[in-house]
């Protein structure tokens, strides 16, 4: 599928079946070779210090990193339930502006273990970082761990 | 001041400046001596799997750590800037209903502590755990660490 449809596809399913995405106004804006990129502006998601909710930027981690795992199942002709285990959020400055999230593609090494494990066994698991920078300096650093596994 | 007026000033605060709030259409439901809590329907919380979104339960859990540090620092009469520098999430099993977030109060220790620290150093911090139930039994668990200090 071309990129653009990849992000249209992402963006509507997330407008469609999690109110919340909408709610922060957020989208999908790059998806490529590299890795994906959400992004958020500030107004719906502010807090009481004028910058954004530690909240609204777990929330975009969250779906970051599923949208890696949805978009790699996909190049692989898979599809699977996708859940999130366990996440761990470190804090670092405050981010004054859009909140603009970046997860890196797994290594071809990764991505493969990932995908031959899910086809072998119908399910399997791994683990994306995801980083929010403010003036190129990493924001808020997250990890979440993915688990897929074959629907009903 | 008496748990409802308490309650409504939070609600009233985070409605105010914290527009993913109301987004949630969360609200502080109970503030006691034993903790506090607060809930959010499913609908605005949902995900693509009929059940509540994961970041929808951080974001709420992070606002429930960070209501058990300001009402502690209001019970002593303190104010402060308060922020999250990290969490922990683990997601258990789903919640297909209300999103209902559980906070006990820290040991009477704990709060001796954090308050003497903050009034001799202008800064303190600590480690809150928060629960999300389903049936009964935790559905996810979260640990936030914040911090405390003097406004400008």
């Amino acid at each position: 599928m071309p990129q653009t449809s990849v992000i249209q596809d992402i963006n509507d399913y997330l407008n469609r079946y999690v109110p919340l995405f909408p709610a922060m106004q957020a989208r999908l804006e790059r998806c490529d070779e590299t890795g994906l990129s959400f992004v958020a502006p500030l107004a719906p998601n502010i807090n009481d210090k004028g910058i954004a909710f530690g909240g609204s930027m777990a929330a975009l981690a969250a779906l970051t990193g599923w949208a890696m795992t949805r978009t790699t199942l996909d190049e692989h002709g898979e599809t699977a339930e996708i859940v999130i285990t366990d996440s761990v959020q470190k804090f670092l400055r405050p981010v004054r502006g859009d909140i603009v999230t970046e997860c890196q593609r797994p290594d071809a090494e990764a991505v493969k273990q990932f995908i031959d494990c899910y086809r072998q066994r119908g399910k399997a698991r791994w683990s994306l970082d995801v980083v929010i920078r403010a003036d190129g300096e990493p924001a808020m650093t997250f990890t979440g761990q993915y688990g897929v596994f074959r629907g009903g």
